[in-house]
């Protein structure tokens, strides 16, 4: 068996996407001891550079050592006790990963949804909230299963105003999405790194509110054989050691109190994304996923192809392409094989009520770029022909290319 | 701010150590989507590697996507329903870390102890399992706080005659130490690639026996969004969803499940660990363990250090290292500090009942080799006569040379 040899693949679905050269150079540099002077600067670093990432004062802006889901699970068994009411408002599948994580956590989950393709209203969120009265409200911003992005700027006003927790899960959305952690009062966010952020899967970068640190801070029981004797345990203790953001909290703050060990790769990885950005600059950055979502947008349509779902609140990253009923049953499977075989293109299939009935077509992180938008609809174009779909000759890149001229 | 760009260090700790560069190569590869058909061979691949460094024939061996403990935690939340009994034999510091999270689990906890420095009897623990009659026995194989390794041949049997599960924490030891699953009867063990294995931390091998996986099975809840008709909720739902090992199993099985997004690169390290080990032949590494082991025992006490604990049990991996009394009670700090400044090389402190007592130094996976040892030694010489303690000039590599002469 020789080293691993992936072949050539643009990855244009709904993440992971290819990732940025850049990161994964910075991921072959070499190990340092974890509590090595420069180890404890890099973490720093990295904590600062993720509090420009969230937009956030944030003291408590780390990564948790696990992909995306592992952040959220952090958060939702770190803040909720059994028996805590949680409110879920659901508009994807990942909506309903959240239910799934605080069910798990023994909360009292509360769900609204609408159906997919919508998002919310703030209203009827605290509406929800105003009768479900809960600890906690928990939301995606971005849901790749429909391609919508919520908005919150409304909504950590609500969640004080009723005495509730916010947290929300920008996994899919951040770096390419306006996303502003403290302006819009929200008190915990996660995310991971193989959406916009250009990296691989495997880190889940956190910020905790000053508000939020109270919370779990009230349930800190320190590790038996680090403790020492100011260590009163406190609270409900968390019900997970990995995931317990109060440990973590002290391995990643001036305490340095030993957890797991650091996945040092990872943290290189996760640092050399939010590095790129803050460099591009956050507000450039989701300029250009807005640039290049808008021109596969107008590209899909320009091939004579259906958008799905409520494009106004669409994520910039992110396009769900109606498959042709000319296609048949197993058409839609049939042209993603036929990019990726030929082509060397991944785009994506879909879940739950959009099985079989949308492709995904991702433009984010490395991916948010001119050619990897031409290049896929162009082959897009060559596929669709080739199985009998009517499309429209150079439709594709002719409009894309006029979005890129405006 | 610069791409991360770390000092160079030689990593003579416990661990983590410095890593394979062959597997930091690995780890620059390019991303492929997560069920490309290359990627799902890929991860088959690697589940066949991880079976000949377990030495076992379950085919519910893979990997779970965080460090270490993550594996550690994702075996005792989905073998340990609230109130089953388990029984943990501490003899260090990963002892309880593995109470800590079983009580986590609300598991019903039993320990029985041994001295620092020492292991168990296998009649001990016997005795304790026919006492305790617990559902899971835990135990860690190799404990660094200690150095020691328990012997786990006899333990299999023992657990079998009591209608008790087996879990066992190789984390430190496995690749190094001589470990045999499927010959030693154990149910389920984990481990992570930071020490024997020679790459970064991040990823955390496991692998369940049918026993085990009958357990696991019987606790079954399939996601949300994801089940079909025949997905019927069984059992007590696993409190975890992101370390869910009956969900892993079913995503890195023919089902291919959607669970977390891969986390790509770790699985590139993690299968080049293996691949380089296979290479090697495990039987092979374990003897180069043993062999670089054993120079650096008797290298340090060619300098006329004395050894901690019980070393006919010891790992061969680490060493721990008395502090001599000359050196006062912040010695052996300045010793590490000036070890790590004028050497680069870095040895490791130690926790609980044995800190400012010894220094633990580690010879394993890729720093199992000859110029790292010596080096270690030759660097440790110079620095113990800098700080005023009585030195064998050339003692140390004098003695590790013997070693490799014989």
């Amino acid at each position: 068996m020789t080293q691993v040899n992936p072949p050539p693949r643009l990855l244009m679905g709904p993440g992971p996407v290819t990732a940025d050269p850049r990161v994964l150079r910075a991921m072959s540099a070499q190990l340092v001891g974890q509590f090595d002077p420069w180890m404890t600067d890099t973490m720093n670093e990295t904590m600062a550079l993720y509090r420009q990432v969230f937009r956030t004062a944030n003291r408590q802006t780390f990564l948790v050592d696990g992909t995306s889901r592992a952040g959220i699970e952090a958060a939702l068994v770190s803040l909720l006790e059994p028996g805590d009411r949680v409110l879920v408002p659901v508009f994807g599948r990942f909506g309903h990963l959240l239910t799934e994580i605080a069910e798990r956590c023994r909360a009292e989950v509360h769900t609204i949804e609408v159906p997919w393709g919508a998002v919310f209203d703030p209203e009827a969120i605290e509406d929800a909230v105003r009768r479900v009265r809960p600890k906690l409200v928990a939301v995606v911003q971005g849901d790749t299963s429909t391609t919508m992005c919520q908005p919150l700027a409304d909504l950590g006003e609500i969640c004080r105003r009723h005495d509730a927790l916010l947290y929300c899960d920008a996994t899919a959305s951040l770096g390419g999405n306006e996303f502003e952690m403290d302006a819009w009062g929200l008190d915990v966010a996660t995310a991971g790194l193989q959406k916009c952020l250009g990296g691989p899967s495997g880190s889940a970068p956190i910020s905790i509110s000053d508000r939020a640190v109270g919370v779990i801070d009230a349930r800190k029981h320190v590790e038996a054989g680090l403790r020492v004797d100011d260590d009163v345990d406190r609270g409900e203790r968390i019900a997970s050691n990995y995931l317990d953001l109060a440990q973590l909290m002290d391995y990643w703050g001036p305490r340095r109190l030993n957890h797991h060990t650091e996945a040092t790769t990872m943290l290189y990885g996760a640092r050399e994304c939010a590095r790129l950005l803050v460099e591009e600059g956050v507000d450039a950055a989701v300029a250009r996923h807005a640039g290049h979502g808008r021109a596969m947008l107008e590209g899909v349509r320009g091939l004579g192809l259906e958008v799905f779902g409520d494009v106004a609140h669409k994520m910039h990253n992110v396009v769900a392409v109606e498959i042709p009923a000319a296609l048949g049953a197993s058409g839609g499977d049939k042209v993603r094989a036929a990019l990726l075989d030929d082509f060397g293109i991944e785009i994506g299939t879909s879940f739950g009520p959009l099985h079989g009935r949308v492709w995904r077509i991702g433009t984010m992180g490395h991916n948010a770029r001119r050619d990897a938008v031409l290049l896929t609809l162009a082959a897009l174009e060559q596929v669709l022909r080739g199985h009998g779909v009517p499309v429209t000759a150079g439709g594709g890149v002719g409009a894309a290319r006029e979005v890129y001229a405006s």
